[in-house]
């Protein structure tokens, strides 16, 4: 693969998809902040905050290279080698209730001795799980996956679905998604396959979420569901802070941690032992958040 | 030692300290739940919540035994045997930012193979760091600590220091305080001298923290310096769930999941890339929340 079409892609990823976040907002406006990796690359990280629409959230591209981190070659148990990795994160926190929070990641890794591959994860957290919404998502994921391969989705959303855990709540993260890694060349798939799968997930995401925004951003809402959405938002911090992967392993290796954290909401409550009414749409919600959903 | 002996010590001291922090609130009660493990112990998790002083708080007692959890056998190095541990857990943060956060732990664990030690910490959380609170705090610890072995302050303040470290922040949580842990018998200190120091630790809490919570809780204060609280609180939750040894040891095996978050403050936000107006009290804490300082 040639990285520098693979970044250029990725950076025309981020713009549109700002572009689009953006227009449908209607009233934020991206600020941009460049920075760069003492050992090597750097990134744009855009943020976007007190918008119509969007309260607070990051679309952010990265180009970092180097010799690789001792946490990575002990992870995959490798002998010391320089690396480059590309990617776009997206987390994005709306002002309402109804509205889901949405995460993308979409990123290529090389390593000099060879071996590339590709991952990323697309999941939606409604703070009140809508069928139809959730429905849709998930329809639109597998469409783009069905169109690479159809083992894609089953198998990628299963790994969302064990990713997006909340061990410690018995709680999936949201609805869930799709989430894949370490995609390699094979026998049958090409890596210029896997990129072609990369560029239609990432190119899925701003229709996709801005006919959820479009879609939620007028509905009412109560003092007591927006509580409700601080509360989960209390979860996905939990999430972020002890279970994601990219978060720990970017804090673990001296990223930016401003770009890193992007990720966490504006506000998030805890309440000790919260429970939720029998029969309100919170305990229908929590009874959705769970495993092995078919959504499609 | 006798574990039934320090339990019940514990047990004392937990309602000793929920008392002294009723009484000084004045408002709010602590609540109570009972638990029990299923492979053995259990605990008695106290909550205060919505008080005059304190917005959320937890005094946590608990005292669990039976197989030791293979992550404990696996960082100990050690083949299986059974554990016993009890001990008491405190976080508290005030409805003011003017008041400050606090934390104490004192811990006892025992394993079948006879091997036993004592462990804990306390340490301080002020919003904004007023000197005089901090010296206050550290005399009090310093003393405590000198009248059982001159080294231990010296040497638990430095450990304080280094534990309670924000690393991906470059910030220290609070001012600090002691950290111990594996506290065995040597040649010159017994286990009873350490049951006594850990003992004088403990019974030094509700004098410290009423003490504060008098001294403050009627200063007024403004809404910026409610907004840097809850930003600070974002720094506290970053602490514990990326951080904490004990609530990623109490995740990671399966503890009762609303205990251990019980540190977790009610509201806490994140604003990305936050910057201090110089010359301000924000900056000044800022400057503060450094390894190394001296209070004593």
């Amino acid at each position: 693969m040639n990285k520098e079409i693979i970044q250029s892609w990725f950076k025309e990823l981020q713009d549109s998809i700002c572009q689009a976040v953006q227009n449908t907002d209607g009233k934020a406006k991206f600020e941009e902040d460049l920075w760069t990796r003492p050992e090597g690359g750097g990134g744009r990280t855009r943020i976007i905050r007190d918008g119509n629409v969007i309260e607070k959230g990051g679309v952010n591209f990265s180009a970092v290279e180097g010799p690789t981190p001792q946490k990575i070659l002990d992870a995959l148990k490798l002998d010391q080698s320089d690396f480059f990795a590309t990617g776009v994160s997206i987390v994005l926190h709306p002002n309402s209730p109804m509205v889901p929070i949405i995460h993308m990641n979409v990123r290529y890794f090389e390593m000099s001795n060879g071996v590339s591959w590709f991952g990323g994860g697309i999941d939606l957290t409604p703070h009140y799980v809508n069928d139809e919404d959730a429905k849709f998502f998930h329809n639109g994921l597998k469409e783009v996956c069905d169109k690479h391969d159809e083992s894609y989705y089953p198998e990628f959303k299963k790994w969302a679905d064990d990713y997006f855990y909340i061990k410690h709540r018995k709680e999936t993260r949201g609805v869930g998604g799709i989430f894949f890694d370490r995609l390699m060349a094979t026998d049958e798939i090409s890596m210029e396959d896997r990129w072609g799968f990369v560029k239609d997930i990432g190119s899925l995401f701003a229709p996709t979420y801005t006919h959820l925004m479009n879609k939620n951003k007028d509905l009412p809402f109560s003092d007591n569901e927006k509580l409700w959405q601080y509360l989960r938002r209390g979860r996905y911090v939990e999430f972020n802070l002890v279970l994601d992967k990219g978060t720990k392993f970017g804090l673990d290796t001296d990223g930016r941690t401003e770009s890193i954290l992007m990720s966490l909401p504006p506000q998030a409550n805890w309440e000790y032992n919260f429970e939720v009414q029998p029969n309100s749409e919170e305990e229908r919600t929590l009874a959705l958040l769970t495993k092995g959903v078919d959504w499609v």
